[in-house]
C-alpha cells in the first residue's frame, strides 16, 4: 500500500513511485527571475531564481490563494506527476477534493532559498565567476527564505494569502510570514515545528554536517561531480531518517528482520533500508545545500530580536498549529509552547496534538485524521484583514 | 560541581579530570592470561587476555564478590585513579561506603572480550600473522563476551557471584549470566538495558558502523596509526552521545549558548561539545572494535533460541531492574517487558523506574536515589543457590 510504502520512505519524492496515480496528472514547475534581492546578511544577488508550482485557479477576488512551504529537502514540486511520472512531496494532501483542495484553492508550491532544486542556492551560477557558488554562497536565514517567497508572490500579483502553511522547516517559514507579512496572511498554520531549535535537534543537524565536511572529497565544498562527499552526505540523511520515524514505526516495519537479498544475509532491514535511504539521497540533494539549510534551522530563533508579546503584537493572522504525538524531533511540547504564546497575546489559535504513530513523518504520509483537520481548518470562515485596520484581538 | 561535569561528559573516563578525588586512592588493572578459549562461532585462541581489576576483600566465605559489566566504551577500570590520576568509569558507585560498597564486597571490573583496552580484541596480535587481528577478528556474541568473564572468575577462585551488574550492553551480559550460569548468580541487575535491541537501536548503531565503513581511511580495517578513520570513528561517537543524553539535559546544559572560544564565534556549545566528545573518542576506542562490539549487541538476543518461559526456567538469581524514565535509547518500556517475563516464570524481580534527567547516562552520574537503590538491593538477603537443587520458585 502507497501509506505503507511511504512511511520507510520519508516522502513520496525519495520513492521509485511504481504506478503512483494523481488526479492532477502532469503539473508543470516554473522558474521565475527576480532582480535585485538582498540577503539579510547583506549579500546582493542581481537576479534571483525562484522555482515554483501554481495548482488550482486564482479567484476573481484572487483570495483563494495557499502557500505550502516545504521541508529541508522537499522541492516545489508539491502535487500531480512530474514528466518522469514521479508524484510530488504532499500529493496525498493536495489536489482536487484532498485537504488543501485544488478545486477551491490556488495552490502555490515553491523551492526554497539555498535549496538544490530550481531556486538559486549553492549549485547557482555566481555570475562574478561564472562558477556555481558552492559554499561561497551567502548564508542565508529563514527571513530570507520567506522574503524570497514573498518577491514570488509579488510577482504572481497576489497581495495577500488565505493561508501559509508548512512542516518542519516549512513551519518555520509559515511563522515567519505571519510575523513578517500581518497584513499579507489570513490563515497560519505550522506544522511539526519550533519558534527555536533546541540543543538535541541542533545536535542532530551538526552531526549530519559532521558526516559531510569530513568526507576527504568535501573539499572545502568545492567538490565536483567525480569527487562528490557522497559518503558524508549519506550518514548525514541517515541520522535524519531516524529521527524523522518513530520507535514503534521502525520497531513495526523492519523489527528484527534480515533482509535475505542482502550481500551480507545477515543485515538487519533497517540497516539496508538506511543505506537506500542514504544512497537515493545523494543523487537528487547538494551538499552545500544541506549546510545552508541546516544551519539556517538551527539559527532560526523567532523570538531572537524581541520579547514573544512583541513579536507577536503585529501579527493578524488566525492559526492552526498541529504536532503528532510520536514526533520526538519536534516534539509536541514545542507547538504547546507556541500556542500558549499565541493564545496569551490574544491570537485566534487552534492546536491539535494528532496521535499518530509515525514520528516527524507523520505529515508526509497518508494520514486521514491529518487531512480532516486541515481541511476543516482551511474550509472555516477566515476574516480578511483590512490593511492598517487593526482591530480588537480575534 | 563534579555530577554537572559528568552530564556532559557521558562518563569519567571520558573526562580530563581536574582533582578528582576517589576514596580508593590508586587502583590496578591486572591482566590474566588464559588458555585455549572457543567463540560461539567456532574461532578457537590459544589464549584470551582478561584485563580486570579487583577491589575490596573476599570473604573467607567467598560469597561476596559482585561483578560489574560495562557499557560499550568502558574498561576494567571500574573505581579509584589510575596511575595518570584518572578516576574509573564508575567511581561514583563503587567504593568505600558507596552504593557498592567495597567495604563489604569484593568488586570485579574487566573489560570486554572484544574491547580494546586490555582484553583481547581486534588490537591484540594474532599468533598467525604477528600482526593485530583487526578487521580479521572473529564476530564475537554477547554469550562470547560472558564466557570470558567467567574464565575470569574460575581464574580468581570462584565458584559463584553475589552479584552480576551491568548498565546497557553490561545489562545484557548479566541477564546471559543468569541464564547460562543459573548456578553461580545470586542477584542479576541488568540497568537500562534490553533482552534484544529494537529496530531503532539499531539503526543508530549501524550509522555509527557506517560512518566509520565509509571513512577513506577505513582501507578495510586494515587502517594504521597514521591513516586512520578517526572522522568515521568521531561522528559515530557523536551520534552515540546524542542517544546517551535527554533533550532536557542537553537543553539545560547547552540551550542556544554559543561557543564564546570557538574559531567559529556563531558556534552554538552544543557543537563544539559533540566536537570535543568525537576526538576525544578517537583517542581512546578503536574502530574494529567498535564494530565487533555494536554488533555483538545487535546480535544480541535472550530469546532467540527458544521462548521466554524455556529461557528462563533455568534461571535462579533474584533480580532487580532498573530502568530511567528520560532514557529513549533504551526505553523504560524494554525494562518492563523483561520484568513482566520474569514475573512471569515465577523469578523475585524488583523494578524501578527512576526519574531522572539525563537519559541513557543517567546510570553514569552522581545520582542518589539510583545510588540509593543499589545500595538497598544489595544489603539485602540474598538466598545462596545450591547446586542442584532446585526448589520452589522464589
Amino acid at each position: 500500500m502507497a501509506d505503507h510504502q511511504a512511511i520507510i520512505q520519508g516522502d513520496l519524492q525519495d520513492q521509485a513511485v511504481a504506478g503512483h496515480q494523481s488526479a492532477l496528472g502532469q503539473t508543470q514547475t516554473r522558474v521565475a527571475t527576480l532582480p535585485g534581492f538582498v540577503t539579510e546578511s547583506g549579500f546582493k544577488f542581481e537576479t534571483i531564481e525562484v522555482s515554483y508550482q501554481t495548482l488550482g485557479k486564482l479567484s476573481p477576488a484572487r483570495d483563494n490563494a495557499i502557500l505550502v512551504c516545504h521541508g529541508l529537502s522537499g522541492t516545489a514540486h508539491v502535487a500531480g506527476l512530474d514528466p518522469t511520472g514521479r508524484p510530488g512531496w504532499w500529493d496525498y494532501h493536495v489536489g482536487p477534493g484532498k485537504a488543501i483542495d485544488t478545486d477551491k484553492f490556488f495552490v502555490i508550491g515553491t523551492n526554497t532559498l539555498g535549496g538544490c532544486n530550481g531556486t538559486t542556492g549553492p549549485l547557482s551560477l555566481n555570475p562574478q565567476t561564472g562558477r556555481p557558488y558552492g559554499p561561497g554562497f551567502p548564508r542565508i536565514t529563514v527571513r530570507d527564505m520567506v522574503m524570497a517567497q514573498a518577491r514570488l508572490v509579488d510577482h504572481l500579483g497576489l497581495d495577500t494569502l488565505l493561508a501559509v502553511i508548512g512542516a518542519s522547516m516549512g513551519g518555520m517559514q509559515a511563522l515567519t510570514w505571519a510575523v513578517h507579512f500581518p497584513e499579507r496572511v489570513r490563515v497560519c498554520v505550522p506544522i511539526a515545528t519550533c519558534t527555536a531549535h533546541n540543543a538535541m535537534q541542533i545536535a542532530f543537524n551538526e552531526i549530519g554536517r559532521c558526516a559531510i565536511v569530513t568526507d576527504p572529497d568535501w573539499n572545502g565544498g568545492e567538490y565536483t561531480e567525480t569527487r562528490f562527499p557522497a559518503h558524508g552526505l549519506a550518514v548525514a540523511r541517515m541520522v535524519g531518517h531516524v529521527t524523522y520515524l518513530s520507535e514503534l514505526a521502525m520497531a513495526r516495519k523492519f523489527g528484527r528482520r534480515r533482509q535475505a537479498d542482502a550481500a551480507d544475509a545477515r543485515q538487519f532491514s533497517v540497516e539496508s533500508y538506511l543505506h537506500h535511504q542514504g544512497s537515493s539521497f545523494v543523487k537528487r540533494f547538494d551538499p552545500n545545500s544541506y549546510l545552508c539549510l541546516t544551519r539556517a534551522i538551527d539559527e532560526f530563533d523567532l523570538f531572537a530580536a524581541a520579547a514573544p508579546e512583541a513579536v507577536l503584537s503585529r501579527v493578524r493572522a488566525r492559526f492552526l498549529v498541529i504536532s503528532f504525538s510520536s514526533d520526538w524531533l519536534y516534539p509536541p511540547g514545542q507547538s504547546r509552547e507556541l500556542v500558549r504564546l499565541l493564545k496569551r497575546a490574544g491570537i485566534a489559535a487552534s492546536y491539535i496534538n494528532l496521535d499518530t504513530e509515525y514520528g516527524h513523518d507523520s505529515f508526509l504520509i497518508e494520514n486521514p485524521p491529518f487531512a480532516e483537520v486541515l481541511r476543516h481548518f482551511l474550509n472555516g470562515d477566515h476574516p480578511r484583514i483590512h490593511p492598517h485596520h487593526h482591530g480588537e484581538p480575534l
